[in-house]
């Protein structure tokens, strides 16, 4: 039987990278020390600051929440459904529930209001789902959060997440991406700062914390996601781990801690500017979410 | 049934990252071709320059022999054995054999008489074997190089072995070794200049370019290769290989193109001075192999 490194009682999670093992409490606790620990080593936030959370109803985004609410963060919600039939109809409820049950306020807003619905969307734009859907979910945080006095927005990437993207970006040599893989965002034209505090917790480490908590989120993928290349990457670099525990921090970490700061110091990044038609921060004279809806009143004409 | 993309008659090979079918004769040529392409692209080396070529018996280095001396280069042959038991025997008679074809000197040593086999040597030291085994090759290979009047060293890496311990170096950053990565390392502080001439093409077009060019080669992985980190990255990204052919080609060459460019503008490489024994280039004092000779000499005494 493995005992918890704490408290000697029987342990419940297991971390083979950490080679660590805690009972339920001290894994609560480790999550939400390794979380301050993050927040505190890229200088994301501070007490007084008023934070956006992005919530999906997914154990990340949730775990996060509630992460931040125990550390004493000022954290609200924001959920943008995106019309994929029951798949957001069940993340909707049960990000509503969550909202209640911490009593921190949850905004939502509907994008078969904003724009249309991504089932539509999708019809009419040829990228992958997982991409237009980015594009659309980073506007809309943005606006909102700005519109509303958020300094920050908390997004609930986890390591997995960040170290698939930049495993996508390095078998490609994207100098452009890498060079914005950090796990905060400053503000600058027009946007404001996003920070990923989980960006040190594995996949699985969030699950944990989700269950041995009592979180109900929701466990299905969005249906939309099935075939993403990102999910390629995470199954490889997940054999990878299971064959030496430790390969994805060390790869995330090493990135930051060595190749991040000589890629800062090489050439210069693309200027943004406001675009023409709703002043958002833009690389082209339009932006991406009004070319989107250009784009798919110009189909419905002619329909 | 798939035409040669260049004379119509029946392919024999496809190349799937090239989206190309070739028969025998076009393939062995494109193959030449390549080789001269990529000799001509890092400006390696010129007509009237001395190559040697470090020959292990295997597809790749005999491959390369033979390309080189196709496109009317002086390559002769060094090759060195290792004592590891038939492996050994037969690669060097393979190698030998393969010299007197082709017409060109093969020259030998033999790690018996120099320091002891492989096989002894990895009992009294703890790295792996691959690891002890290309330091003393490099060392006999450049200090061979340069007694005989030899300006270049050419190895048979190909782009599998090049993209496996760029993956490696990119999974941990190492960025002194991601620096060197490159297929010419240029004459400096007592190393002779050595090329890889084969490092856009892969395993699978070096054997075919054997098989089809009727070089008798040695089939057998060395016995020591067994269970080496870099097998496990070579079965990886082979395994990305398929799912999107060209993933390692461009991996590989978006790095040098991209990254490698960035990497060389930040900061010093270590400094190397003559090992206070040999005289040969060293980063500390005593450089690596009379590190291991006198590591061996001592435990000779103790025992």
């Amino acid at each position: 039987m493995r005992k918890c490194f704490k408290c000697s009682q029987k342990a419940q999670v297991y971390l083979p990278q950490h080679r660590l093992s805690l009972c339920k409490d001290h894994y609560l606790q480790w999550f939400d020390n390794r979380v301050e620990k993050t927040i505190k080593e890229f200088k994301m936030f501070k007490k007084e600051d008023k934070i956006l959370v992005a919530v999906s109803g997914g154990k990340d985004s949730l775990s996060l929440w509630k992460a931040l609410t125990n550390l004493g963060y000022q954290a609200d919600g924001f959920y943008i459904n995106l019309g994929i039939g029951e798949y957001s109809e069940k993340s909707e409820k049960l990000a509503t529930a969550f909202s209640e049950k911490i009593g921190r306020p949850l905004y939502k807003i509907s994008l078969k209001q904003e724009i249309m619905p991504i089932p539509e969307i999708k019809k009419h734009d040829s990228r992958p789902a997982c991409s237009v859907c980015g594009t659309v979910k980073r506007y809309y945080m943005n606006k909102f959060a700005k519109d509303n006095g958020y300094k920050i927005i908390a997004t609930g990437h986890n390591l997995d997440d960040e170290a698939a993207v930049l495993f996508s970006n390095t078998l490609n040599w994207s100098i452009e991406y890498l060079k914005r893989q950090y796990p905060v965002l400053p503000e600058e034209d027009g946007f404001i700062r996003k920070v990923k505090p989980l960006c040190k917790i594995s996949e699985k480490e969030s699950a944990m914390y989700a269950i041995l908590s009592g979180i109900e989120y929701i466990e299905e993928e969005c249906p939309f996601s099935e075939g993403a290349t990102s999910i390629d990457y995470k199954i490889f670099l997940s054999q990878l781990e299971e064959k030496s525990p430790g390969t994805k921090l060390r790869f995330y970490s090493e990135f930051l801690r060595k190749m991040y700061p000589i890629l800062q110091k090489s050439e210069e990044k693309p200027q943004l500017r406001p675009c023409k038609i709703c002043g958002e921060p833009s690389i082209n004279e339009i932006c991406s979410v009004c070319s989107l809806k250009l784009k798919l009143k110009k189909q419905e004409e002619k329909a």
